[in-house]
């Protein structure tokens, strides 16, 4: 009886809360209020005063539209009041139309479908091998979303680690935006997938309030595989206007007082979900090593000296996690598995889910690190801009970077990830050009808030610094000195702009070379005196021209202008040798040196 | 025993290129030799001689990295003289490391992993729905790649769709790049999993030829159901040294010459694949409606007018085509199915698929229309890079751009997306504030090459064009003339930008307005000649800062610079009023005349 009126008050609140937003999902709340009254009393372990507790259990709404569903149940809990609850939506409300962590029980936004579920993978996979703590991890799931093709990465990996911890709950109201989904109610559909996929699956009627406790409870019971409860529910339900009809997503209800009556009217129960045990993280043994310290002139990729620089963070860091998408042996990110297996995950050819995962593991404190190839971090673009709204802070290397990896042609060359990076809110962008700036630069993110990206390159280059050299993030170094033309490049163009640099030193021109490793934020100072001292700017990206390094100087300079020259990769490049390519894009130091004469007078 | 020599060939020539190259994956393509050489020889039905001959089956191979077997079946067709296989990799050639559509037998660029099977749903669709022909979609797809969640995408639509005119070739040889696969050689766990989604599967000995003659016979007799032949093979098949073992994941074999020998030997067999039936394509009736028109001074959101235009585009030219992700009542891509249901698919909540499916279709001469939000077309954005790679024709379409949308909050927000189509290679990038303006750029993305974009409002703009007034892509519109600052937005920005226009006449401050509808390319002639005329550039975008309009306004003064303040997006937003938040986000009215009255003497 406590349970189906907290199920009515949950859909109640639900409709006031859209009604006095004059927008949002009622419907696909209502759905799902059964399942969540379940939840809440007695299963979900969660203190809602200590959101940070270690032992909490977590609950994901990857259906995130369902947020008035959620914010009903902060209410039953007693988190948030109702004159709260009521500013759903509007300027300036916690509450807002998808739910994100600036509610501190909210441990991702979600909003984009089909994220939720991968997330929980990251986080229970940190239950189980970092943490190593007993805690569940929910996730309401429409059905609609159990088409993107990131769910079923999550099926895989959830089966594949045996994660069961990890309790789907797939609300199948059959109705998508526009019209039926393409499974409808079939509920076997579904199961059949996932089991598959090694999942355990429990198909139940989501509004009987007694198959819900015993599907839960099953659930509860770990058998060593993660639990998809498939949940048949009608869209609506409990309002007969709406309940089972198309037409009626994300809309409150026309009818909104008729329908809390239908519903019952107004309550106010309170429900207090069970306390979570009192239990600790584990933590791993720390060392004394130092990060790797290279000799100048030697000669090394810059990618090596991520994984090199990395598994020593590993060591003096307890808190540092790796992952990669199975080009471990490619990004060096074997390096830290070899020294930390336990805290290395194979996220396999999967970017959205490695991703995730490393979303998953920074909600309960881990220093994630994330790296397969450049180009490949794009697929999993819409996880990295979620992230950002998620306020995740996210260490991301991508390798291969540009024309210059050569041989293996466009497809593995990231020409784009600057651009994409950069229009990442709050995100860092970094470039290096040597090992001892990488292995700096690796340091500094693990500290650094937000996302930020690391930029590494597949061949070897000299070292130019000495390992004591420092490398604030926002900063830049003026690597040559020279009062007639500045050059500024970063990364491979770097060593092409120092040899442009020596081409003009013969000719009598003094350049400036300005190593601009950190692409966002950027050195504005530094350009600016640039800017003053010398006749103009070249700078050299192994990158398209929009929205890289370019542009980032430009944007800079915006203000107080000077002549800009800019050398980028315009043309389609095919396969080649790294110096061959270079030299087609016109983004080598002939093409450099040839650029800054032009803006000598 | 000619297929057997057929196949050993391809190996033979497998090692040959990318011993040749100095890189390159011979042992995944040695593993793949025998399905290839069985389904040169008497099953694909393509005519090299005339790739674009309609009625041609297609063969993607998924696993772009096996491209020396592709190249090794080019030569083996007579498609290529074996001096130009050994260029392969090499500065120039057709034969890059991944294949291209520089290559006319390529349809599409592989070489990032699960795309070439949603691709392949995309020219299944075409052929069972658009062209009507009898070709098959053979698609080679590696086991690695299974791990991708856009593969899962594409076996839910084709099972979906029944369309049995697409063959998987799975080529299980169970070592990834960096170790063993998720499932090793359980071919039965992938069967599961294809099978629940509606597929036919067929389990054999990648190596034993009869086992594949009879897989490929039965798969030819379609049964309403896409068919996976899931194939067990030995990664480096033939080859003692290599055959099975992990390590030699995209190397070129150490000991060639013996490995050559081991495989029996130089060969130069020819096959010649069975020729396809004589057919023409399926052609759709058209009409003579012309764009919708509106009135001036009436309101519209843009998105409703794209939805407008493309139905009576789809009128007059039958080769159009669109699709959507399970939006098309927000897109208003339901316009088009409503009129044109025979040429519209819903492609659910996959945005991978739906892409991948765009990119089919056009290989087939389709001009496809692909629509979402475009907060969510950021979850394609791997398969828009390989779009261009592949050189294909496209045209998007993301709605609810910026902070503009209001009250759904971030998480539906693009705010990226102008910088991501930008970094596009040869994108089209457009940007419409009206819907006389939208109604003619839609019909220009139809007869635009590459890739265009077209980004949409949710909200109502008024009309502020004639309907006979003209669009060019790289043009840009003065729509308000003054002499002493510029005032640069598009979309929901030039509606802020034009009242700020106003404001500031009343302080006798005369503010040109330009509407840069074209982003990209920018009408840099037009913004020179403002740079020139007035005292600087104030720009607007409901974007982040970096890579979008303002960007892209600086690209276009570089050499010949202006003083230029910037406008963006620099907070994270919330949910609201979108008057409100085009407030809290500095880029509406007042904050604009602002802005520009620091730029005024």
């Amino acid at each position: 009886m406590f349970r189906s009126e907290l199920a009515q008050q949950l859909r109640v609140d639900s409709v006031r809360a859209s009604t006095a937003a004059g927008s949002g999902h009622p419907t696909s709340s209502m759905s799902a209020a059964d399942l969540m009254a379940v939840l809440l009393d007695g299963h979900l372990r969660l203190d809602f005063s200590r959101p940070d507790h270690p032992a909490n259990d977590h609950l994901i709404f990857s259906k995130g539209h369902a947020s008035p569903l959620q914010y009903a149940a902060f209410k039953a809990v007693g988190a948030v009041e109702d004159d709260e609850l009521l500013t759903f939506r509007a300027f300036g409300s916690r509450l807002e139309g998808h739910p994100t962590p600036v509610l501190p029980w909210v441990d991702v936004a979600t909003g984009s479908l089909g994220q939720g579920l991968p997330v929980g993978v990251g986080l229970a996979l940190a239950g189980k091998r970092l943490d190593r703590l007993p805690y569940r991890v929910w996730v309401l799931c429409g059905d609609s979303e159990m088409a993107e093709g990131s769910v079923w990465e999550a099926l895989e990996h959830a089966g594949h680690e045996q994660l069961d911890n990890l309790i789907a709950l797939v609300d199948v109201n059959r109705l998508g935006q526009t019209g039926p989904t393409m499974h409808g109610w079939d509920l076997s559909s579904y199961a059949a997938r996932a089991q598959a996929a090694g999942w355990r699956t429990l198909e139940i009627d989501g509004h009987d309030l007694d198959e819900i406790e015993s599907a839960l409870a099953e659930a509860e019971r770990g058998d060593g595989r993660p639990v998809m409860i498939l949940a048949a529910t009608q869209k609506g339900k409990g309002v007969a206007e709406v309940a089972d009809k198309p037409g009626f997503h994300g809309k409150p209800l026309a009818h909104a007082e008729e329908a809390i009556a239908e519903l019952g009217g107004l309550r106010d129960l309170r429900v207090k979900p069970v306390a979570p045990e009192d239990a600790a993280p584990h933590a791993f043994d720390t060392g004394n090593t130092g990060l790797p310290a290279y000799e100048e002139g030697t000669e090394l990729a810059t990618r090596k000296a991520y994984g090199q620089a990395l598994a020593a963070l590993g060591d003096r860091r307890g808190d540092v996690v790796a992952m990669d998408g199975e080009v471990s042996n490619s990004t060096f990110a074997e390096l830290f598995r070899d020294a930390h297996p336990d805290r290395y995950f194979e996220m396999y050819i999967a970017e959205q889910q490695l991703i995730a995962a490393a979303v998953g593991m920074q909600v309960r404190g881990w220093c994630a690190f994330a790296s397969t190839f450049a180009a490949f971090l794009s697929r999993a673009y819409d996880f990295v801009r979620m992230a950002a709204i998620s306020r995740a802070d996210l260490r991301l290397m991508g390798s291969h970077a540009g024309v210059a990896i050569g041989e293996d042609g466009p497809s593995q060359m990231a020409l784009e990830d600057l651009a994409a990076f950069r229009a990442v809110h709050g995100s860092t962008v970094l470039y290096p050009c040597d090992a001892n700036q990488t292995a700096h630069l690796v340091a500094a993110m693990a500290d650094q808030p937000g996302i930020s990206y690391l930029r590494t390159s597949r061949g070897a280059m000299p070292v130019i610094y000495p390992p004591d050299e420092e490398f604030p993030i926002g900063g830049a170094k003026v690597v040559r000195d020279g009062a007639d033309v500045t050059l500024v490049g970063a990364g491979v163009t770097l060593h092409e702009a120092l040899k442009a640099a020596d081409l003009l030193a013969h000719e009598g021109i003094g350049a400036r070379v300005i190593d601009l490793y950190s692409v966002k934020p950027v050195d504005t100072a530094t350009l600016r005196q640039a800017a003053k001292e010398t006749a103009g700017l070249v700078t050299a990206e192994d990158h398209w021209p929009e929205g890289g390094l370019g542009e980032a100087v430009l944007s800079a300079l915006a203000e107080d202008p000077v002549p800009v020259r800019r050398l980028a990769v315009h043309e389609m490049p095919g396969s080649g040798k790294p110096a061959e390519l270079l030299g087609q894009a016109r983004i080598d130091a002939t093409a450099i040196a040839e650029k800054a004469r032009e803006l000598v007078p």
